[in-house]
This record gives structure tokens, sequence and C-alpha cells, in this order.
């Protein structure tokens, strides 16, 4: 989402070292020792947006280390913040205009990966620009730990049939399929992101857990 | 769909005994014979129904030949009454309860097949009953030709999200999915089922169209 420019941001991230990592090649296979319980599953949400969703989840769930990308500066101020006013310690933001997460991180590093309403691009041009698009997953299914999961949502039709097919046809496991998530048995432990509870009356909610079927 | 029982449904059907067969197993491996051209691709339709379905295709594809399988008598004989009327000599209808597909045909005896608005069977133990479950699955890649396809449309989204994950997890391939066929570019080709014309406005028409990887 685009968000106007906030003169406090910058200062804020800067202020924020043990929150938030600007200079990403130094933690690489180090993630976990920025969280006080480094033995905790380590999931990343790419695209963490204003960080209602990755906030929420490190509320209630304690005992897992969570990790926001994105890339735009004042949208990641205004999670950094979230996390800072709950001073919440499992949760960290990378700030990077990089987002190919096998650069960022080591095999078997990342224990789950959410995408949640993610750039559709619609253009077949920017096919390439899809966070579920081949060389995306590819990435992915370098620094996941085995079986763990993707988990994707978004309200875009034609992203999620775009995106049923890629990660069927790279071989992906599908282990959940939801056409209308807050319309299923699942949506008991969804935790919204802002986009979500602001525009869902406008159409369904889909989702999808799939999972890499590593033979290693 | 359950219909009323009809007096004329048994006489009609043995009155036209080169448009419908009931001993199926007389013509194992030689479907194509049943044509005027049997030169023809050969396309299943699993659950006929009443007909609208199988015999618009029939009328608008006639270098195909179709085969039509439903098990109500009432309802196959209001089917083989359409393909009459319009005097349709590429199509064929069989009478049968019995649904595994491998029993009735040959490896590579089949081109398609299409299931449309299968019985859902929402109860957990009558999975094995879906027309999509795993063991029908596995009878259909036994009569498919190499690459061709299954063509699944429902308006019943529990069937649908069952669907996908079983496909996917026998390792079919995903061709087309489409969330809301009838505001899809692929609704320009749709031939509709009486059901779908009645019911499609209560909710989205779901499709898949998947083949199986098969390396012979």
């Amino acid at each position: 989402m685009r968000v106007r420019n906030k003169p406090w941001a910058e200062p804020y991230i800067t202020a924020h070292p043990n929150w938030i990592v600007t200079n990403p090649d130094r933690w690489i296979g180090k993630w976990k020792e920025r969280f006080p319980n480094p033995n905790q599953p380590l999931q990343l949400e790419i695209g963490t947006g204003k960080g209602q969703f990755i906030v929420e989840m490190a509320k209630k769930y304690p005992q897992i280390n969570f990790l926001g990308i994105e890339i735009q500066t004042s949208v990641i101020a205004m999670a950094l913040r979230k996390a800072v006013n709950n001073e919440l310690t499992n949760i960290q933001f990378l700030h990077t205009d990089g987002i190919m997460v096998d650069r960022l991180f080591n095999q078997n590093e990342v224990d789950a990966i959410y995408l949640n309403f993610s750039d559709p691009w619609p253009k077949k041009r920017h096919e390439k620009r899809r966070l579920t698009s081949p060389r995306f997953l590819n990435s992915y299914s370098k620094v996941l730990s085995p079986d763990a999961p993707i988990k994707f949502k978004t309200d875009n039709r034609g992203l999620f049939e775009y995106s049923l097919k890629t990660f069927n046809n790279q071989g992906l496991v599908f282990d959940d399929i939801s056409l209308n998530l807050h319309n299923s048995p699942e949506n008991k432990n969804n935790v919204q992101t802002e986009y979500e509870e602001k525009f869902s009356q406008n159409g369904p909610i889909y989702q999808a857990v799939v999972h890499f079927n590593r033979k290693n």
C-alpha cells in the first residue's frame, strides 16, 4: 500500500536499532540471535505493511519469533511503532528493498512465510513481480525448514487463481485451501490485516496453506 | 439430481439401443465403434443428468464424439430424448450404476472427462463418494489418453476446495483455475448445464481444468 511520506519515519527507525535491521547481510544465518529466545521458530511476513497482522500474531503467539519485511520507509515505521508501543520482544523488522529471501536467510532458517494481500501486479508483463511467481517460490524453498508452510491470503481473484497454478506447477503440497476464509472453520485462528478488516465486505478472502515437498 | 419417476423412461431407453448402452462390458475398448466417425476423440461426461450440457456440446463440436454416463433411469431418459430429438449422431449414453471408469474403458480410450456439478457429499465419512476423491482420480488416470483434461465445474465451495487439494496432491497439473467462471475470459466457451443456468445467480461457479502428468 502507498501512504503519504512521514517525516518522523526515518529518525524513528534510526532510533530503534534493537527492533529493526537495515543491514541484512550482517544477520544472514543469525536472525534468531536478534530475539531474547533464539530457540523459538522464526516466521516471516513478506510485505508487512503497517504491521497489524504481525503485531497481533506476536501478541497471540509469544512462543514464536516474528520478522516483518517491508520496503517502504513510512509504512514499516508505522509497523515498528506498533511493536514498540506494545513492548513486544518476539518481533523484529527488516527494512530492505531486496525481497529475494534466499539472499537474506540460510536454508532452514525460516519456519513459515506469510504473504498477505500482496500486490497483484495484474499485467502479464509484471508477472515476475508477483510474490507467488516461480522465482519467488524458488527463493522461499531455499530458506524454509522442512514442511514449513507458506500461508498466502488475498482478496484478488486473479492473483489467487494464478497462485494456485504456480503452487501446483512448482510441486508444492496443498495443506488447506479456503475460497471464503471469513466463512470457514479456519477463520477462528485468522488474524486480520488492516486491509482485510477494511475491504473484506467487498468479496471473499482467499487463503492457501502450502508447503514444499522436500525430501531432505 | 433427483427427479420424479417417469414411466416412459425405461421403454424409451429400450427402444433406442443405437443411442444408449446398458451392457457396458460388451464395449470395453470399442466405444469408438458406436459412432459413425470412430476416429474422432471421445469425451466423457460422468453424471450427465438431464443432458443439456452434453447435447449442446455435441451440437457445438461435431468433430468430437461424446458419451454421457448417468445412473438414474428417469434422468438419462430425458438426456437421451434431447439427443434423439436433435438427431445427433456424435453422442451416446451409458446407463450404468457403476462409475469406476477403469472397469468400462481401456487406457487411452478417453480424451477428456467432464464432471459438472457433481454431488458434493459434504460429510467427511462420504468423502470416497466424491467424484474427485483419490480413488476416482486413480480410475480416470487409467482410461485417459496422455495430457487429456479433466474439466470440473461446481458451485459448491467445499467440494471445490477439496478437489483442488486432491487434484494437486495426486499430482495432477493445473491448466486453468477459475474462481468465478461466468465472470472470466474462459466463459466465452462455457456450455451451461440445466443446474448452472438455474442456480448460478446464487454465487460463483468454480472451474478447474487439470491433467495427469503421465510419462508414458
